[in-house]
Formats: structure tokens, C-alpha cells, sequence
């Protein structure tokens, strides 16, 4: 058996974008009538990521729960936003005509750290279903992330279920 | 077709754990008469991983191989080992509360480090079958990753294999 | 319905080599006749990984695309090239020993940061695959990377599509 479904959030500016979508998650998972199999929850954007994570319920002064704030700081050391030009190779000037051309303007294509963020975290996760329920453990949340902080925006979530 | 299974491996204290799950992975593969498709290995906790990676033989002073000790020496310098409060925004009062309620001493709840490792390198691998087999290359290992340094337990990993 | 194929790639010496893949991707779930599921990209070896990401149109001087370079970059901080002997744990006696008695010489077993690199991204992608098409958003290209710098060599690719 195969299902299927897709939806849309609304990203935020200038501050990554964390989206719970658990309970979209959980729902498709009943839709589906899949008793055994997998969930993958994926997006469709290059500069986005989707994990599993706990609720930490403080909240950071940006907006994140404290458990997501501290994630974006880790890739802050390592992959910090993009804040003056030349931080990291691209965008050069053919990226830039591209990016021109499909009506993205300067400060969008300057969304390098988001592209990397995005290819170390990866852009889907995929969770065992079994007995009818996504084995996310005790505590576990499904988090969509947007890393693009140059700006907001919809993006889609993709939910594929594969099984029996 | 559709083939599940799990089981409990036991993690140490005060270190990070790595498990070798190679044959029981291949093992399942086997019994669930898959010719080609996927089998996913999973871990059911958000301070967990799993990867696919060489043997290395030689071994590091805290008990792990080489190579498994250098990724952790790699999380160590970017993700550091929660020593001490306040390196991390995650816990605070909302989640230590919530931690008690659920059973959870305080240091269980200063794991912020193993949340964090675990987001960047997955709760899972995806691997391909082909011919029967699962195709980990001609050295590749399964191992389960416990990144959580705060208490020895047993930890549930799923196995699920789906394909023709 | 299940398909899957392999092919091969020749990786360069001295660089890490990154692959386009997107067209023997798309062509396969065409091939596959998948309408609606998953397709996995899959590197059978340990020291390579398989990301999504977009073309970035310039080039950096060692013949990557510039995003490529700039990940490469990422690396070269957090886990750096091993140019020195002790730079990392691993290869110690016994896996020099295992390397020579399977062919591979003393340079060559020094590709700790190609095994760390890849562990860290992984070895696979899933990208969904909604109405016949592998969702890869608007610019999304498939790239397998063999993050092994000691020798040139062949490299083998699984695509593994599972649906309806």
C-alpha cells in the first residue's frame, strides 16, 4: 500500500523556521491504514531539512524551542549565515543571472548557509511504522525546518507511506 | 512484502555507546525472503543514531574502535559533552519539570548533546537490497550509536525490510 | 512494484568528486513506471555519500561547483583532510594489516576523513516520488560524492524504487 499527501507551511524571515508537523504525521499514518511499513516525511525545497526531535518546552528569545535554538547554534559555529559578501564561494555571477531570471533577487540567493545546513541535515526522515503507529518513541516530534533566513515563505511537506 | 522486527541492546554510562547490528540486520534480511528493496534500521530514541561504517579493529582507551572514537573526538569539538550548566539553552525549568514528572533525574535531563548529534547524523540508514542481500559494500558494519554519556539502558532498535 | 539498477562512476585522486546523478535518477523512476513512492539513492561504498542540492552554475579552481566547494569547505574545518600522521585515531596496527592483506596500500587507509564525512551525511537519499516524477523541488539535482581523496577510482550507484 501506498499513500500519500502534501501540505504547506508558512516560513518565517530573517530567524530559521522550525514547523511541528507531528500530528499531520500521525494522521496520515491512520489515513493510510498502513499497520507495518514506513513514513517519510520530506521536503521539497533544497534549503530545508525535516528531523525528529523532542519538545523542549522553554523557548528561546527568537522564538525556538531552547532543543531547536541550540541546533541552529551549533550550525551557527560551523555554517554561519551568510552576513557579508565573499563568507562562502557561491553565489558567483552565473548563480546570480539564475537566480535573476527565475525573479529571486540579491539578498534571496544569498542563502548559502541554508543550502549547507540542508545538505548535512538532509531533507527527509523516514520513521518505522508499526502496529498502525510511527514509532517516534515516548517524547518524539517530527520537526519541518526552513533554514532560509532571507525570507519568508510557503514550502511544501511531502508525507509518503509504504507498507502493509 | 513487509518484514519487521526489533530488539534491546544495552548502552553504558559516562561513555558513548556503538553497537554492531550488522548481523542481525543481515540476518533479517534473510528471513524476510526480500530479494530487492530497502531495509531501514532504526532507533526508537532521540538520543540515538544509526550508521553504516567500516570495522576498524584497533581499539580506542574509553573501548570503542578508531574510527568510531573519531567521530565521536568530531562531535566532541562541535557538539561538546554537556559538562557543565548552562553550555546549552536546553534544559530549563519547563523541561527539567516535565523530566521529573516522566521519572528523569536531573543529570538524565542534561543530555542536550546526544539530542543534538543525533539530529545531525539521523535516527536511521536506508540500506538497498539487492539479490537477497543487503548491499553494505565489502567492509560495511551496521552500528547502533547511543550518544546519550548520562545513564547505561537498554535501547529498542526496529528493522524494517521492505520490498519483493 | 520494486526497481532498481546500478551503475558506476569514475571518482578523481587528490579531490573529492562529486557526481551528478539527477538524469539516471529521473530516468530510472520513469523506467521503473512508479507513479507514486520512493526512490533511493544509494552508495555502495563507505567513504561516499549521496546529497540533494541545486546546480551552482560557477565553478571553484579544483573543478566544483561552487556550493560543492563551499561544503567541502564546511568539512575541511570540522573534519579535516588527513595530511598528517596521528591527525586521527584510525588506521592503527591492526586495520594497516587488514588493508595490506586485502590490497590496499598505506595511502590509501589514510581516508579516515572520507569514512568520518560520510558517516556524518550518509549514504543515501529518499526523495519522494509524487504523479510519476521524483519530487526535487524546482532546481533540485542529485549528487553522489565520493569524499576519498586517496586514489581515483570506479564507484557504483544503486537507484532502488519502491511503489505503485
Amino acid at each position: 500500500m501506498v499513500y500519500r499527501e502534501s501540505f504547506k507551511v508558512q516560513s518565517r524571515d530573517k530567524a530559521v523556521s522550525f514547523h511541528d508537523v507531528t500530528e499531520q504525521t500521525k494522521e496520515a499514518v491512520k489515513k493510510s491504514g498502513v499497520k507495518n511499513g514506513i513514513v517519510v516525511v520530506y521536503s521539497h525545497h533544497t534549503t530545508c531539512s525535516v528531523i525528529t526531535q523532542e519538545c523542549a518546552f522553554d523557548m528561546s528569545m527568537t522564538g525556538l524551542e531552547t532543543l531547536q535554538q541550540d541546533l541552529v547554534n551549533v550550525f551557527e559555529d560551523i555554517i554561519p549565515t551568510y552576513r557579508s559578501e565573499g563568507m562562502y564561494l557561491h553565489p558567483q555571477a552565473q548563480a546570480l543571472v539564475f537566480a535573476e531570471e527565475h525573479g529571486e533577487d540579491a539578498r534571496g540567493c544569498h542563502n548559502t548557509d541554508a543550502h549547507l545546513r540542508s545538505s548535512i541535515i538532509g531533507r527527509n526522515v523516514t520513521i518505522v511504522i508499526a502496529d498502525g503507529e510511527a514509532d517516534l518513541g515516548e517524547f518524539g516530534r517530527v520537526h519541518f525546518i526552513d533554514w532560509d533566513q532571507t525570507r519568508a515563505r510557503q514550502r511544501t511537506v511531502q508525507i509518503m507511506i509504504i507498507g502493509e
